[in-house]
């Protein structure tokens, strides 16, 4: 059966730097129509990179949008929704950790709250890292450390670590070896 | 070092059905204020269903904000702020695949898009699983299926399944065994 809901009519009700929220009428497989309210976003990148140690880098940052601080992989938001995301993934990894990957593996799409947001994040595995200076946004203000992948899969499978694209990629990092 | 951003004034922006969109400003560590624009959220749970053939039961929906079908694990909002998540879990396992479980284990918080989104989900793993009927929500349109715990590992690591709390949840749940 096809599920597919199709716009009637779209609202944009707020158009910020980051978030532009909708307000769409949908009609629905049932024919009756009905509303969903959803962000769009430009889409981002992150990054599970693996030095050579068999570690993983990871960030802490503080997440306003949940009032705490948390323990993420590298990560960052397209410039453009254009923007080819491999290159933003190389950006971001070297503005926030200064590493240069020799390899670059793609993993797929991550969708962390389809309900509401559109936010499309492409996740990378990045391998063979050249370290250089990193330079952070102005208002970007983090912690960069390292640790052993099977610790950090021990910390997922805890609850320690409770952002979903550090969950997903690493998890993923450790079962493809 | 501490990275607390405080408010210093909370704007709502629109006050939705399920989005409620704020436009905060802030203080940052190096003493200047910014702004961080986010959706609050009542949090939701989700579950990874466990047959006792090892399958997992999953969920085919269409999902307006990313405009196409994925592939989930089971899940639903909080009736409101309030609500035991375990109970919200039991009730929208029930009410999508007809599941009671015998065992339901916490397996900690997940947050799919901290930079944006303040939805917390709370994950569970659902195993003993007695099957009676489902009761659908009247605008809830999906399709529910099983498949073995391994293929769905295998479409996690392949990038078929990219919805980012169902590629967290499989392979917590593949890891735990």
């Amino acid at each position: 059966m096809d599920f597919t809901e199709n716009t009637v009519k779209s609202e944009l009700i707020f158009d910020g730097k980051v978030a532009h929220l909708y307000k769409d009428e949908v009609s629905l497989p049932n024919g009756k129509t009905s509303f969903r309210e959803y962000v769009k976003h430009n889409g981002a990148v992150c990054i599970v990179p693996i030095t050579e140690n068999g570690e993983v880098i990871l960030e802490r940052q503080y997440r306003y949008a949940v009032r705490q601080e948390l323990v993420e992989i590298p990560a960052g938001k397209l410039d453009t929704p254009q923007e080819d995301p491999r290159l933003a993934a190389l950006r971001e990894l070297k503005e926030e950790t200064g590493a240069v990957p020799e390899e670059l593996i793609y993993l797929g799409e991550y969708y962390g709250s389809p309900a509401i947001m559109g936010e499309k994040i492409y996740m990378y595995l990045a391998k063979g890292l050249k370290f250089g200076e990193r330079h952070l946004d102005e208002d970007e203000f983090l912690d960069v450390f390292t640790m052993p992948l099977e610790e950090a899969v021990g910390q997922v499978l805890d609850g320690k670590i409770t952002d979903g694209k550090t969950q997903a990629g690493i998890l993923r990092a450790a079962l493809m070896k």
